[in-house]
């Protein structure tokens, strides 16, 4: 079978997907090159009303409207500006107001200390983030990173750059998740639940 | 956090693509829309391209360049034009090509029986299959369906109605998968691999 150059473009292009493996990629082109004349059609149109409507807030550097710049939840006045929730990517700003649970401010790092990927300092938000506490009058930063070996060097590093500062700093909490059984829990998460284990 | 709109949008759409779950659909939306303006615009390209350039076979079914239609396995004249190996899917196609086991034709149904569905005769693609075993002179059929129920409702109205025909008629061998352990597989499987067991 001759390659068909439009389709491999496009098997490639939905590969650099999160979550997207190169079979998958290709089902999706598969689908989409098949019977699918008005989804293709819809993506194109959805796709160029992201590129022209979307960008990231300049504040906090979630996702927002380019007519909505700072975003929705950094004009919020009722929201509590003294408290700053520092994040690596913005769809993490989502899953923590969708917990409905956090009503202060929101910082997205954009990445994380990744050594062997040649990611360093320079590419993450961190000099943006120190000039918001330093000017908002921030009294309470909040890491909400992941819990990787990446992500907890990051977080170390956040930790001494606002060690000179007056500021709280905590981290998310570490432990079992909801729902879930001891049995199915990895001694690592086993052991931080053991070591942060509340007075009930 | 207000909706945004085209990212709504575009979940949705994604979420629509085969193996991609509301979940899966959100993460590569918010992918986009975060730091990949190149992504974006070379995926509306590679989009655009898919739909100006590919099409369906109008032999086989199978995709192809619209500047090459029948497409190359169907005007290939090395292959074996007594044998059509019939698929559901044209991505079947390319899955059996990678084998480079069979050198015959191919005849992509597009669809299988689905009464649940709502999904009949009148949407696959056996019309065209019959016209051509009658008349490209076609001496065996080999049905390359999946192995569910629909396929298998799919798999014997097709040998019904070639049963009139004179062709040789086969389906796939159904067994333990190659590389599997009899511990993993299921009873179905284990019992169609004792009834289907092969003098050695």
């Amino acid at each position: 079978m001759n390659p068909i150059e439009p389709l491999d473009k496009l098997t490639s292009l939905l590969g650099r997907l999160p979550g997207v493996g190169r079979r998958s990629a290709e089902r999706m082109a598969l689908k989409l090159a098949r019977d699918s004349r008005g989804l293709v059609r819809d993506l194109i149109l959805a796709l160029q009303d992201l590129d022209a409507k979307v960008c990231a807030c300049s504040l906090c550097g979630g996702i927002t409207l380019k007519t909505e710049d700072p975003c929705s939840l950094c004009r919020d006045a009722r929201r509590d500006s003294r408290v700053i929730c520092v994040v690596e990517d913005p769809g993490d700003i989502l899953l923590i107001e969708r917990t409905g649970y956090f009503r202060g401010r929101y910082h997205a790092l954009m990445g994380k200390l990744s050594p062997m990927k040649g990611e360093g300092v320079q590419g993450m938000r961190v000099e943006s983030l120190l000039k918001r506490i330093d000017g908002e009058g921030i009294e309470e930063v909040i890491l909400a990173l992941n819990s990787d070996v990446e992500s907890d060097a990051t977080s170390s590093f956040l930790q001494h750059a606002l060690s000179t500062r007056k500021v709280k700093v905590s981290r998310l909490a570490f432990g079992i998740p909801a729902g879930s059984a001891i049995a199915y829990s990895d001694s690592v998460t086993l052991s931080r639940a053991l070591q942060n284990r509340q007075p009930v």
